[in-house]
């Protein structure tokens, strides 16, 4: 059999790779695809050298380093060969769609199975009533940038090496100072754990307490990505009604007494997805239970700093005497999603058990962030920040809710929310969110539907409309599109 | 009862948080810990404006927030109480250590155990043979620094939003070609799915594959990190040998004619910890036992680039025909472990599946840095850092391996590695490492004992010797404690 070294063997001299390396490496391809079989003998250098129209050194060179690699031999006398020692390899039929196809049935049937996690939308619309994001647009980005910069050219090395999984001593000590100030949770260092954002901070927590089939309990309806993550986990979800007050905590105890609980997730501030605040009676009696019942309570208050009508309530982590509340957040809300820093705040044996585990997901957070932030609370321009941005979110709140209630009147129907960046809009049936979602969208609108919020109820018309990353002309915009879209009943 | 309300609660007029806030949340907190019953009536605002000593507006003030978060409610002609509505909270006994134990008992019962992993160790000494680390004095700071500054600065506000859990398409498409290129790793885009670094690399695989009770084959030795994420994600782990040549590959086949076999993991290029490479025989077999046993292998090639004898050795993903094969990496060994970018090469079904568990994990990558790297990739100054990075490890590997030989002769046994950044040095029996290590740390140098390797063998004596980290001036002092610690026989 006459081998086609010629065509096995492509190379190109402008690669910054170079020549000899090319060919080593495609003769070593040929070897593994079963093309050149073991005991096979290669032409000699100068024939090779011919053959590629290449330097006779450039073969010398190729050929030293498949032998160096053990994947030739030379045997006195009669060549160089392809290495006995090699098991053979059959090589595989030419790579067809079918083969392919084959191929990724054959491993999706030996992986883990996913599905039920849903890929996060992928917003690429011109104007969006999102989840809730903030306007990146208004992140302090001038001083994000001068503060890295800083610390990346000047930071003592150990600062851009390996550090320890809890996060930054220097930013978990300030920052338990401020949780203790501003949140009245009674914090030390050692309760903190920085995280890359809440979404890790709720996976770490559900991975420190849950065990497959745990029960946890969760409203109906909840924050999806918190559910996808329990499922995960292999947690049982079993729901419990919210109201206007919150949580209806009482149904929790009725569930404690069937069977044992370990865990209750609540966004107590601004409720996600209907942006309700969890009234004090049931903040107490949801305490009181935990105690009683020794379950964790998840507290997630993702968006504490947009708070609107009164001060921010109190988180419930403040009012924990017992060590059952995980409180967590991030600044991802405060400055930007890509600013990924959040936090775990517990009980020390909750987060030294999460810093183990931390150790063998991602080894460590990002700590230089970590001392940006921490400049940040120290000098005062995060609260500088979070001050403007207050201010700005509040006015889009009172402009969205204006401007919809007049335009949309009676096909729409919200609570104006008391914090956070979105709206919780019930829609007449005369307009099916899913229909009228894509309709807006081929206008450059996104709008989401709330069925993904549910598993229960099929009549559920109501979503999510982000105000605080859009400016009035854009928002006005929004609204327009969707005025138009909602013109006549969709059928 | 008289109620000591100077006592409850404190305040301090120079805080960044309103007087009002603070006693309104002083307040609060008396009412969770049950100081404070339900039905208390209040000071009138005149009265307690002069126990507490502050301006008669400001207690108003704080009843006015504490009336409309529904902790307290007026009765007409009768004043204001503590509203009845709240469920009693009986008070905790004064917090005692004791009381603290008891409580950090509770919460520890209930929460998952995961004690085997052992907190990374904390190098602070001055010298440090090390695992094997970067020295990330050479880290491109400046370039680092510029080309993220530069980005939080001018880019699209879309690049610091939220972004594809996959990592930025611009960078995977990039290093997808980079990949073939330079390691003929067939790849585009979507074979790509980014990471913090080689060790979520190594969980995100693991959990993707890994059913509790799965087995996963790795060597004894083998590289810590990565035993501990498989126990954690259920496996059990099987050990099979590892020589000069890397592991024994015929003892897998013994294993899979018993049991099922869930995965192998290798470190191919330079094996963790004892620095040899699986010679081209054993890489064509496993490859060709994971075909016909359908297994998955985790090939972790965490310092590709620092290979010193001849050039790199294809990675066995180079090889792979049939998608079984998981290819892992990370610039952290390249750049500094505080630029967390590793990332994870594979068949497009897994990368899917591990998109997902990204998505419940931390959500997504830091695109930022990913284009500071894309950057670096097309202009070539990675390249040329790495050119120079490899020439520095080379000498150091040099110097380093010289001095050992010289200054500590026959107590000390190793192979100079042909890559890496670590020596596998054994130690005669005289110089057990456990006692040596503590003895030199307290002359401030790390070294440290390679039986937190094994489980199997209690008496190997070697450890990891990194020697990338140090300067020759620095290695000089190191080598000058250790000899002086080696003087004589350890009892």
């Amino acid at each position: 059999m006459k081998i086609p070294y010629k065509i096995l063997i492509p190379f190109d001299k402008s690669s910054a790779l170079p020549v000899y390396i090319q060919i080593s490496s495609a003769i070593i391809k040929s070897i593994q695809d079963g093309i050149l079989q073991p005991g096979v003998k290669l032409p000699g250098t100068r024939q090779m050298a011919e053959l590629l129209a290449v330097h006779r050194k450039t073969i010398i060179a190729a050929y030293d380093e498949l032998l160096s690699q053990n994947w030739l031999e030379i045997i006195p006398q009669k060549g160089t060969f392809i290495t006995e020692k090699l098991p053979v390899v059959k090589p595989l039929a030419l790579t067809t769609q079918t083969h392919r196809d084959t191929i990724n049935q054959t491993l999706q049937n030996k992986l883990n199975k996913h599905s039920f996690i849903y890929p996060p939308p992928n917003i690429t619309h011109k104007l969006a009533f999102n989840d809730g994001l903030p306007d990146v647009r208004l992140a302090p980005r001038e001083e994000w940038a001068r503060l890295y910069a800083h610390y990346i050219r000047y930071a003592d090395p150990a600062l851009i090496g390996y550090t320890d999984p809890k996060g930054a001593i220097r930013f978990r000590t300030l920052f338990a100072k401020y949780l203790s100030e501003t949140r009245g949770i009674r914090a030390m260092a050692d309760n903190i754990i920085t995280t890359r954002g809440s979404q890790m901070g709720i996976y770490l927590a559900g991975l420190t307490i849950l065990q497959p089939n745990d029960v946890a309990i969760v409203g109906e309806l909840n924050y999806r990505a918190a559910n996808l993550t329990f499922r995960q986990l292999g947690a049982e979800l079993v729901t419990i009604p919210v109201d206007e007050d919150g949580l209806q905590i009482d149904a929790i105890e009725t569930i404690c007494q069937q069977k044992p609980v370990k865990m209750v997730y609540v966004t107590s501030h601004h409720y996600h997805p209907t942006t309700v605040t969890l009234k004090p009676e049931r903040r107490l009696k949801l305490l009181t239970l935990a105690e009683k019942y020794q379950f964790f309570i998840i507290e997630d208050d993702y968006d504490y700093d947009y708070h609107y009508s009164n001060a921010p309530i109190l988180p419930l982590a403040s009012a924990d005497r017992t060590g059952w509340v995980i409180y967590l957040g991030s600044f991802s809300k405060q400055i930007a999603p890509a600013f990924r820093v959040g936090y775990v705040a517990a009980n020390e044996t909750i987060i030294d058990e999460m810093a183990r585990l931390r150790r063998v997901i991602d080894r460590q957070n990002d700590t230089v962030l970590e001392f940006c932030l921490a400049d940040m609370l120290e000098n005062g321009d995060l609260k500088r920040y979070a001050t403007k941005a207050l201010k700005v979110y509040r006015e889009r709140r009172d402009f969205t809710c204006d401007l919809l209630k007049k335009q949309l009147g009676e096909n729409i129907d919200f609570r104006i929310p008391d914090g956070g960046m979105a709206i919780w809009a019930n829609f007449t049936p005369d307009f099916p969110l899913k229909t009228l979602s894509e309709k807006v969208a081929k206008q450059g609108l996104y709008l989401s539907d709330g069925q993904i919020f549910t598993q229960e109820n099929p009549t559920l018309n109501a979503c999510r409309m982000g105000f605080a990353s859009m400016n009035f002309k854009e928002t006005e915009d929004a609204v327009r599109i969707l005025k138009k879209a909602m013109a006549s009943k969709i059928p």
